[in-house]
């Protein structure tokens, strides 16, 4: 309850601030800029789970309460992920608001020089991080899909790879707040409407485009091929055997990236007008 | 002083028991395997420096005492690694004879359940560890030649970046302990005279092959051409623009890659006999 209110109070504080520098901040993002980096993101993504691919399962590296580390309860996976993010955290990662924490609970503040980011976003979109569905989505639906059984004792490495494909994913995912916003800027007589009705399904049906999507999904399937493929000096290409199934690929975009992206930008959008 | 003495005193428990499980151990590692090994950590190298190019240079990143972290001297990078490591070390991930770490001094212990990695290499191998000039080559010489110039921000995750493309050159470059290995047990009696010899030059020759060499540098850099292509859905190449510049990846294999990996080989062999 405290965490939500003094969340809150903080999102009152930015929004303030929001509107003295929304003037200056200009269109740093456009939806041209926008497509290149969701673009460049899908090679990020496939390289991550081609990199994970190298390891099989591993589960040791996923059962609660396998390490042995005083006041700490979890699997592996989580140790890392909470520990190297509070690392990241100093370092600065999340002053970039395109960058969302797993554990967002008691990250330490950045050690590093300032930069001016753009603040670009509602400042609501501080409250929107859907991490959670999407760790317990890559768990639980995506990692079995496409990794081989077996255990090679490498848990370290396999929760780094975790770690950062699980890092693509949720930026990608959460780009959505920026796609959201564009689309918002280009539209403002279309969305407000929906928005103050509070209209989920029309705001839904209003920033989607299906040949667009269909493009995405064929395109990563593409991707999937040409960076999953063996490449032999002579250029030929041996064909049929990639280290990760292209149709895992497109489906994971099907299934959860693409309509995760749009619930956050629907999300981002009811908040748009506070 | 001390430290090299309990190097040595591991070493020779490591020897005893290394003399035990050597028959047991058997061929995990075959010239064939080591081949296909490397082949694979190609293209992990390839995409870390793909990922790497995402971001400018970010010099904030490498600056000296840029950052405000009490007792802590050293870059953003340092630090990053520093702390990861010790992550990663508690995570086990260091238990693998394949993993060199960059901080070696003061690593925590692995706090995951033991896994029986083999025991292929000499005990010799754990007290060799060049990433001192790994890093140094990375940062003054490879660096400068594939990304940008400029400042986004990202210090955080430049230093992932770097630290995962790091992973990758270190893990590669000290394969060479397994590869001499392998070369070793097939050809013994070739290896046994020149080590006793110390003839370093002569060891450098017997396994050194120009024409593999030449083959890995050319299939890199078609690597790259491949995994750093532009991707349309079409299926169209629109070839001649490549994330990382095809040429850097040949030159990283031929000037340090290649080179470094023979230098772990040697010095592996000349305590081979120990």
């Amino acid at each position: 309850m405290l965490r939500i209110l003094v969340a809150f109070v903080m999102v009152a504080i930015c929004l303030e601030s929001y509107k003295t520098v929304k003037a200056e901040s200009g269109n740093e993002y456009t939806l041209e800029s926008a497509r290149t980096s969701l673009v460049r993101q899908e090679d990020t993504i496939i390289f991550g789970l081609i990199e994970r691919a190298r390891f099989p399962i591993n589960s040791p590296t996923y059962n609660q309460n396998n390490i042995s580390i005083p006041h700490f309860f979890g699997s592996l996976l989580d140790f890392l992920i909470n520990d190297t993010e509070a690392i990241q955290a100093k370092a600065g990662r999340y002053v970039n608001p395109e960058e969302n924490p797993f554990f967002p609970e008691n990250l330490p503040a950045s050690v590093v020089p300032h930069y001016p980011f753009p603040q670009f976003l509602h400042p609501a979109a501080a409250l929107i991080n859907i991490n959670k569905s999407i760790r317990k989505m890559y768990l639980d639906e995506l990692l079995p899909m496409f990794v081989a059984s077996g255990d090679d004792g490498n848990y370290a490495q396999t929760a780094a790879s975790d770690l950062s494909l699980l890092q693509a994913i949720s930026r990608r995912i959460h780009y959505g707040k920026f796609v959201a916003e564009v689309k918002f800027r280009e539209s403002r007589k279309d969305y407000e409407p929906l928005i103050r009705a509070k209209d989920r399904e029309a705001l839904m049906n209003l920033l989607t485009s299906k040949s667009v999507e269909e493009i995405v999904v064929k395109r990563v399937g593409k991707k999937a091929m040409v960076f999953g493929q063996e490449v032999s000096v002579d250029g030929d290409v041996k064909g049929n055997k990639y280290k990760v199934d292209p149709s895992v690929v497109s489906n994971l975009y099907q299934k959860w990236i693409i309509p995760l992206t749009k619930l956050v930008e629907v999300e981002y959008l009811l908040n748009r007008l506070n």
